[in-house]
């Protein structure tokens, strides 16, 4: 492992990682004092008393309330509880990247405990939050391919180390117990292509196709063909060299280009896992291209990560792992169908299979970190590993939810009378 | 049939019913001249040219373009015209109620050609409509006590005549082709009941239960004890009646009171049909009453009339029919859930099943018109048959929308892992 090692694309966010300098010197911290244990305390209470604890750098515990902790974080200094009381979001989750906050074991656990303590005392103060929430951001379309690039351009062998061989990078559908992440993903696309009632010679257009999986699959077992649209470089190299080697290089087109350069028309509109980096005040010009593309008579169906209140984004997660992404509500998504009066079909909520799809991520991340630090260093291991986790946690308690949104066009009745056709062996070509 | 019987409960709307003076004496009627011909062309036009013809009362047709008339309205006077050019909504329901336009068949087609006229050429107009759409209505408990009277104190002998025998006045769910209306309403309350995953044992609470047969059904069927509010006196009396003879009194307890009242822990929340009469400015109440009584692992569900994009309330439904009644839409629905971040687990569009149950109930009231004219008047008949052919022409285009909403409390994980269940054979006691 090499710490410290450059990143490639320089520190995510842009900025400089923190200092780690006091990580492996506990001793220059100074005693603990009154004034620590308080500050400590007075976190723990602000974030409504996890059963969490905070270990000191001499060694004592602060507990919050409620039982016994259900896993411990282990602060190193003095300058970092200061942080962590600061900015939790950023203080502790760069705390934790550079090591000045070790969490040895359930680091899960802990964050379903920050996030749901945070959930049940914090209503008012999320209150206060959602006030900003709607708040402009910057997805323009330059902004938006920089935003995009900072995370699905770290290199197709960074994920093809821990995603399936798929290379699916969205919520998995996890329809029968035991099922693997790869077949997870699989019945993922097909759940998909049903909602679509997607027919053979049928054309498609996606948005924002990640590694092209879903586009592949649906040309290979529906016979539909596809224009999948996507500004991530690396990802849309890889998805034509798949197209390639499958021999699909007629049926699926693969266009570097972003979603608002969208052209023809189709009688199935898709994205899976792309509204979380539009932008809410870009959310009419989806609905415009939507409206542009789609047949009378067409299909449409949109994925997003979401949320059942309106609040922004997380500080860390926002600064570090995603810049210019937001989860919006149904409620924010409307923006996208009511001024076009689009009838909303069906909505799906897969928040636990997000769960699912995160804890197994999570689990084959972990069993590579060796070679992620090869790549990169120790700080992005635990950058990445404490999104992986705090993403698991924020599915697992409902601070993050999935939709899955199908939509028609207004006045049209050929939409599917019942959802029977979801749940049976759904018409394939093979 | 007697011709202008006085109205039982007053002429529906408080107000008095225009003038059918003129009604069988087209012959004072001065002859057709350009201008009536202009005003019956304008008024086509503005309406978007729906392929219909206005039959002047010389019997000269005025024809909307895009192909032959589906339907011919016979319009009886100038006066007539003029009043549906000022007013199309209560100007054209009026005359059609009182006689002074006629629509010898095809009434619903007539009516699906003039929304979809206005669908397709209204959409400057509508989006005018809709600033005015979230307008504040009157559905104080006491506005809202008079408002349900109006009509769903009619009198149990009059929709006796024409619902099916369990008196279920909401959207059918036709699971099977050919399945009657009442074989539907059945599969409707089971949906219903699958959704929101009722267990033997199971307390329920139902806000607005119409003549109960829901929550009869649930009790009856799936085990569980029912309070079931409702601020209309004679579907309350009805459904006591019922319970005792079916020998549910200890399990069923029919509440006459407000949605507002409700008191109480339950498992599950259902309401059917009620929100249409609850208004936008309310949602908010009724999202505190959901958050009061929903124990923390319960289940909700909201079925509702809903829209595409906001509008104002047909205003003639909103006189005549349904006074203080508004369709939402899901965006504004939301006002019930996101302030208490109940996390929507599903929602299910059923609008295609709306216009079947308005046919048949169109059908089965056609062919009980005269024992409805014999107790109210042939001015009733044409209200009640233009306000269930409107509603199956709006279902049939998609100016409205029908919504179940399936929703449980932030945090819990005892949601259903896909919807399966919903597809197979539900457990029951029987």
């Amino acid at each position: 492992m090499k710490e410290d090692k450059a990143h490639p694309l320089g520190v995510p966010g842009g900025g400089t990682w923190p200092s780690n300098d006091d990580a492996s010197s506990a001793s220059r911290s100074p005693t603990v004092t009154g004034l620590d244990r308080w500050l400590a305390r007075t976190m723990l209470s602000l974030n409504g008393n996890p059963r969490i604890a905070l270990v000191l750098w001499d060694g004592e515990e602060i507990s919050g309330g409620g039982g016994p902790p259900v896993a411990r974080a282990r602060v190193h200094d003095r300058r970092t509880l200061v942080q962590m009381m600061r900015s939790p979001s950023v203080g502790f989750g760069d705390a934790y990247s550079t090591g000045l906050v070790e969490v040895p074991e359930h680091l899960v656990e802990l964050l379903e405990e920050v996030y749901l303590g945070l959930m049940h005392a914090g209503a008012k103060w999320s209150r206060l939050q959602r006030l900003r929430a709607s708040r402009t951001r910057g997805n323009t379309p330059s902004e938006a391919r920089e935003n995009i690039h900072h995370h699905y351009d770290l290199g197709n062998d960074f994920y093809r180390l821990w995603l399936d061989e798929r290379m699916v990078y969205t919520c998995a559908y996890y329809e029968h117990p035991g099922q693997s992440l790869a077949e997870a993903q699989i019945a993922k696309m097909d759940h998909v292509c049903r909602k679509l009632e997607l027919q053979s010679g049928q054309h498609v257009i996606e948005a924002g196709c990640g590694w092209g999986a879903l586009a592949m699959h649906m040309a290979e077992r529906y016979g539909v063909t596809v224009e999948a649209y996507n500004i991530s470089r690396q990802q849309i190299e890889f998805a034509r060299a798949q197209a390639h080697a499958r021999g699909l290089e007629n049926r699926v087109r693969f266009i570097e280009d972003d979603y608002r350069s969208i052209e023809g028309e189709c009688d199935a509109f898709v994205s899976v896992g792309m509204l979380e980096h539009v932008g809410t005040e870009r959310y009419g010009e989806l609905g415009a291209v939507v409206e542009r593309c789609l047949r009378p008579d067409g299909r449409g169906l949109i994925h997003s990560i979401g949320r059942s209140a309106p609040a922004p984004n997380d500080p860390w997660i926002e600064k570090r792992i995603f810049p210019g992404s937001y989860p919006p509500t149904l409620t924010e998504m409307g923006r996208i169908f009511e001024p076009y009066e689009f009838s909303i079909l069906d909505v799906e909520n897969l928040r636990l299979h997000y769960r699912e799809t995160c804890r197994a991520w999570l689990d084959r991340f972990d069993a590579v970190a060796d070679k992620v630090a090869e790549m990169y260093d120790m700080n992005f291991v635990r950058a990445w590993r404490l999104y992986l986790a705090g993403s698991t946690a924020a599915f697992a308690v409902g601070t993050l939810q999935l939709y899955q949104v199908v939509f028609a066009p207004r006045g049209t009745n050929r939409v599917p009378w019942t959802r029977h056709h979801l749940y049976q062996d759904s018409p394939r070509l093979d």
